[in-house]
């Protein structure tokens, strides 16, 4: 059993006569679809500053990890997940906590400007992740709501979030390029059943819990279709933290980097989970107050 | 370790002045990237029954499957797999010897015509199969060579070979479309360690050995890339038996089912298998004499 409700919250929280970098039909755009793509946002020269500096910290990790051969380490600072029966590193969450450069891109005007505009409220880190789909290894992950997880199991009130996907590789579907589903955000599937106690840890390797159903998923293809968010290293989605995506296999010798950058409103900071009685951990879902603090940009050169 | 040789044997069989149904360009751009696509072969009206009598076919056998509880069924007529820990069909063996459909399908001229020009003899069917990539459950297949298994485990002889693929749904990355390296059927990748016995039985869910190792692949990709066989249904891909290819999972709500047919030259019949001392199923390669007869073409209407 499943239930398609409308979403009754704002996708695009400023009025439309706010100005920003975003214009009106851009925003229109993101309203519709759930998504937008800016291309080119960061020039060739410093993504590749900026994708050196993350692998650098990733392949410290994987060292780590072959030589305590485990698959998932969480600390205080990050949680760390392999794919499955391999040492490979699948994601790193909160690089941004103990990786300046991850730090740094946070609090890149460019980003902000734009998800201050659509938020429309200063706005703090739910978390940042760096998913490495590496290359043939890198499997895929099934569709699915980021907000069905983050109110669930984060107890994050509203959908006023969102996420900017930082492309530091070229995505292409050849090697497992996120795909959404236009307009799906505009939908709450409800999902049967209660989420099990600590379902966070196997649920970052593959997700069996939460997902929607094959006949609720059909439904919103028929209205939205499927896109690949294709692109060039560089290039910035934005997109809303309840529209459907997921992603194939990378079938292919280029690996696929994406920083993920979840900035969540200030005015919507989380209280006790709705699903299961305890929170994932902090670097899954801040609430640490020192982390909970409006961000402030970076005095960089910027395109505003 | 591995080694990458050139392939010694003929791509296109015929001499370049001998006429058919492909044009000289056509020949050259199959001898050069190991595929051709033939779009809209079969008209609209025309597949949509084909593929309705092999549906029925296949959800025939599904239900047998369902009250057998089993995951595979090998008959003297048919061989049957199913996906992983799954009752929906990926792959059905030999259809053609079994309904009337596949076995006209492998009669048509339209296809005959070509195959036997580029092999440049008679030839039988060393398998067909259909497989259905059913929706949202569909999963991949890692790259391989078929030439590889038909070699090793069936004893075909030379790479005399091909495989016409005839799109019964459409095919786009999003539900899993064949992928395939172009021109990497020129080279031959020699791959490790022998043939465990009964490895055909796991290798059809998923294979895990002879396939090519990662540096190998590298290097076919960056020669040639990696090319989606997309299309509308009705469209035909002839293929060389020793192209690279594989296959994402299908995250749609669109079923992809096609069925190949492998044709194989009369001079280029099995011997005793290169590998494991035994060969495997009549199902996956015919050795009856019944069966390694030319195939004559039906006399039906035809474009050529």
């Amino acid at each position: 059993m499943f239930e398609i409700r409308s979403r009754p919250d704002p996708v695009v929280w400023a009025d439309d006569d706010k100005t920003g970098p975003f214009s009106r039909q851009e925003l229109e755009f993101y309203r519709t679809n759930g998504y937008i793509k800016v291309e080119g946002l960061f020039d060739v020269d410093e993504i590749q500053t900026y994708c050196e500096k993350l692998t650098t910290g990733k392949d410290e990790l994987e060292e780590d990890i072959k030589s305590n051969k485990e698959e998932f380490i969480s600390t205080d600072n990050y949680t760390c997940v392999t794919e499955p029966g391999s040492t490979k590193i699948r994601s790193i969450y909160s690089p941004h906590k103990f990786l300046p450069a991850a730090n740094q891109l946070c609090r890149d005007r460019r980003l902000l400007g734009r998800v201050r505009q659509i938020l429309d409220s200063d706005v703090y880190m739910h978390h940042t992740r760096l998913n490495c789909k590496q290359q043939f290894k890198g499997t895929g992950f099934y569709w699915h709501s980021d907000f069905e997880t983050w109110h669930t199991e984060d107890g994050m009130p509203r959908p006023r979030c969102l996420t900017c996907m930082v492309l530091m590789t070229r995505n292409l579907p050849q090697n497992g390029a996120l795909m959404v589903i236009p307009g799906s955000h505009r939908h709450y599937i409800s999902c049967a059943g209660p989420t099990p106690d600590n379902h966070w840890i196997s649920s970052l390797q593959d997700r069996y819990i939460g997902i929607p159903n094959q006949e609720a998923l059909s439904q919103m293809v028929k209205e939205g279709g499927i896109h690949y968010c294709t692109g060039e290293a560089g290039s910035v989605f934005f997109f809303d933290c309840n529209l459907l995506h997921g992603s194939q296999a990378n079938f292919s010798p280029w690996d696929r980097m994406n920083f993920f950058l979840v900035y969540n409103s200030v005015d919507n900071k989380l209280v006790p989970p709705f699903g299961p009685p305890k929170p994932r951990p902090e670097t899954l879902g801040t609430r640490d107050p020192a982390w909970v603090q409006p961000i402030t940009p970076l005095e960089k050169p910027t395109d505003e």
